[in-house]
């Protein structure tokens, strides 16, 4: 069992952090609310005074945090964590970020002797408190064993998607795609209902035909086609718009930056940004259903 | 076991019928090439010297051709199958095509009381040769009930979609989102190349997490990922740019007359004709993955 | 001055028949409302108790009807003009409908010995009252420049735009276009108001640079940008957005039939078919500029 | 007449330097290339050994350079500008860059007591050349006036667009409008083509009616329609499809930090990187027009 510095302890990284002490693991805490860090120390967690004092005798810090910019702030800003964690400690950084800032903190890390991985996760609220979540991880292979043990007790599926930054990549390749089969999926059932077809029928025949796709199987957009899911909830819950557009985002980045030709992703960013302008930013991802409504 | 005449014998149609006589039903068949017809004959069929005369007993038509116009033309044209096809027959047209032609046809052969429904198939050549094509149907449910054992013999899926024109519907609606899938899923796998991952390792994490979709997951479009598809296979074999690009003329007619908005859809016919009009009409439409290249 | 028969007296066909009569020609018109009918023949038109009757001794028949099917069924269904038309007389269609329903009219006037041109028209009611339509032609030269006096009396600009149907295909190019520059102006004015800028100023530096185009420059789709436009008038009166995507939906059957790329044009039909959906149909189609308010 | 230092002789920067020289005013130049220097040195300019040495005794500072990046570390990076340029100073930087980075620059000149404009230019070489550039102007009422006889030199249309940044969106706005227009009039005139209408009667029938903007009216994308143009000449000269596919990926930056739905211009940077992607990034930006080939 580790000594655990976790830091960020939001919707995310509170259930992750009270999933490592669970696991039997030695956890020390900040978060800049102190509601937050309550909510973990009632679970069992220590906690510090600051961000500094956290880290000092990790073996390992986690963090989950909600930008790059706060990432690179956290371990490279003034009085930065580079500064105040061992050296030979490993770092597993779970926030979604810009491939940019992994690499920039990566480098930091390294020259004093730190290891780092990148490690965004999916899954969301859901998976976070039942431990199933999957993490991308980019990083050494060396470091990806190191962080398994770890890893393994908030989350289910764990992938080496490359070296340092391939987590983010991997993270972003698939949120795009997500996007697109959300949209293409909301864009056929809406074809098939103004033509008069029952969406249920339509849904369990592409389901078994070669439009089967995550969306359409196991997150309907349409309500009443499915239960449990936010559609059938009046989108409530789930993976938030705005989420979906912060991420899309980080895509376009990504497309930008490499000269990648991304059109449909690129349509789903600005159908996401504009669904989110007309006030739907706080509902689930599937209610782009709606903006093909009539 | 049914009297049965198959008009239409082309690459999918000749198989089908192939099918039929396998079990045991008694096939008339007609095609306009004398080579298609003797293929099947030599399969067991027996044939006529025109449509018309292969007609004359059926109980069960089952036709197969390539667009619209042809469907009318030999129901309703001059000396239409109409007027030679017994009453209380059974129709059943396996076209794909638009859906104002099915509704047209479909209202004739009421008046002349001989049932049809539309019976659009997909799984490809390889499907309709191993008899396990999906058959998406609209018609009555009477209809579509004593059609079942005639699609049994052909396919192994078989959905009852809604009225007539339904399964028209819901072919097209499948084959959008699947054009969709497909566009996407290229512009993710290219996205994540460009970035350093390797395609074989982003596939698995993106097929395991909310990327998943048929045809990353079985029809990958990235060369050298999975075997035995086409894009292992220099994009030969398989389901022709230009026969998607005909469905999503298809879509694109359906969205128009019902004012549906498709932006994905729109987009995915728009790459396939651009991807067409440079010459790759007749590779397999998983070659779209090479318009995001660089 | 000649014989004019003039069926179809809509907002567009009303004030056309009634330049045509300022301008000297006897004209005899003929609606289904009696309503319109009144309307015309308070300014001196003649009337007839059916179109066969009208256009008995026409030299020139001038049609406005919303869609190729009524054209279809005007001059070739049953009781068909072609049958009632002087041999040698010109038909002038000033309808917007689709390529394949000129053609077939055409072909069956020819043979009865009468001319025919499409001649679709833009400049809305506006540009009807006051005479300054422009008029996309499509015929022989001839007939065409035997067309050109009676054009001149209720339009400015008179195109030739090339053989029978080219005018429907002008027409419907430049409108795909125009929805594009509306659509590309609007997102542009917004991107430069959501950081920060003054769309009048914005307007001005684009209008004077390589941004400039019909839709910025004298239609500006930003409310209070100019004065006198539907935008500064809640997007009232103008070219209503169920009309562009009617027109929009030709020009996707047109690039569906002729295997067209147009990306643009068919995302410009979603968009304004989602706008319509919304319940914006039968505001001014500058009013896509509210889709990327924020 | 002003003592003036100029940094960077690209393809732009020379033109613009040797239009100061002629206008009288004494300049100063720097760029890491000996020949760029030796070309402006023959005009009349003065030179210095480093960038720190060529602004020491200036009253104006002019940079034209490719990225934010090279922006950033010129004045603010290790022995940046900063802390060699007089205070009281005026600098006009004419790079196309991001906004942040020219906010980033112009606080901390500001702090220095040295006064920043961003001011990118519309006009390419052939507009350096000729001193008729358009310059789009960020930053303080007082600093556009002081810096309007300098601009004067080189450029006609002078546009202030408001504060410090509002430059570079301006022109970001002003380019992606300008791809949408190309593309849009590129699809417009393929679909007019594929429908057997002429490009140059299609032309002249739409620049005169509502789908009239500055790519069809005096930038042809389709050959042998204008002379003097681009597609007239293969493609070659003009707006390079590199710089229009840095200046997209600017657009795209700008649209996502300020959450703004941009569909057209996003398609517009996914064609370009694809037009890029197959070979064509040193063409004029007109040869989109081939994407749309059949």
């Amino acid at each position: 069992m580790a000594n655990i510095a976790f830091i960020g302890l939001g919707n995310m990284g509170g259930p992750m952090a009270i999933n490592l002490i669970k696991a039997g693991h030695h956890v020390c805490v900040y978060d800049l609310s102190a509601q937050a860090v309550i909510d973990v120390v009632e679970n069992g967690a220590g906690t510090a005074s600051s961000a500094q004092e956290a880290v000092t005798n990790a073996e390992v810090i986690v963090s989950m945090l909600p930008a790059g910019k706060h990432v690179t702030s956290l371990y490279t800003g003034e009085n930065g964590l580079v500064n105040h964690i061992k050296e030979g400690a490993l770092v597993i950084d779970s926030s979604t970020i810009d491939v940019a800032s992994v690499k920039a903190v990566g480098e930091a890390l390294a020259q004093a002797g730190i290891e780092f991985i990148d490690a965004p996760v999916s899954g969301g609220v859901g998976g976070a408190k039942a431990g199933t979540l999957s993490f991308m991880v980019g990083g050494s292979k060396a470091a990806f064993e190191k962080a398994q043990p770890i890893l393994a007790s908030m989350g289910k599926n764990l992938f080496h998607a490359g070296d340092l930054g391939a987590g983010q990549v991997a993270k972003v390749c698939n949120n795009m795609l997500l996007s697109v089969l959300m949209v293409g999926t909301s864009e056929a059932l809406q074809l098939g209902i103004a033509n008069g077809l029952d969406p249920k029928v339509l849904s369990e025949i592409m389901s078994k035909s070669s439009g089967s796709n995550w969306t359409l199987d196991v997150y309907n957009p349409c309500p009443e086609v499915m239960e449990g899911v936010p559609s059938s909830n009046n989108y409530d819950g789930g993976f938030m718009v705005d989420l979906m557009a912060k991420d899309l985002g980080l895509a376009m980045d990504t497309a930008v930056s490499s000269q990648s030709s991304t059109p449909m992703g690129a349509l789903a960013r600005s159908l996401y940004a504009m669904h989110s302008g007309a006030g739907n930013g706080s509902k689930d991802f599937s209610s782009i259903f709606n903006l093909f409504n009539k």
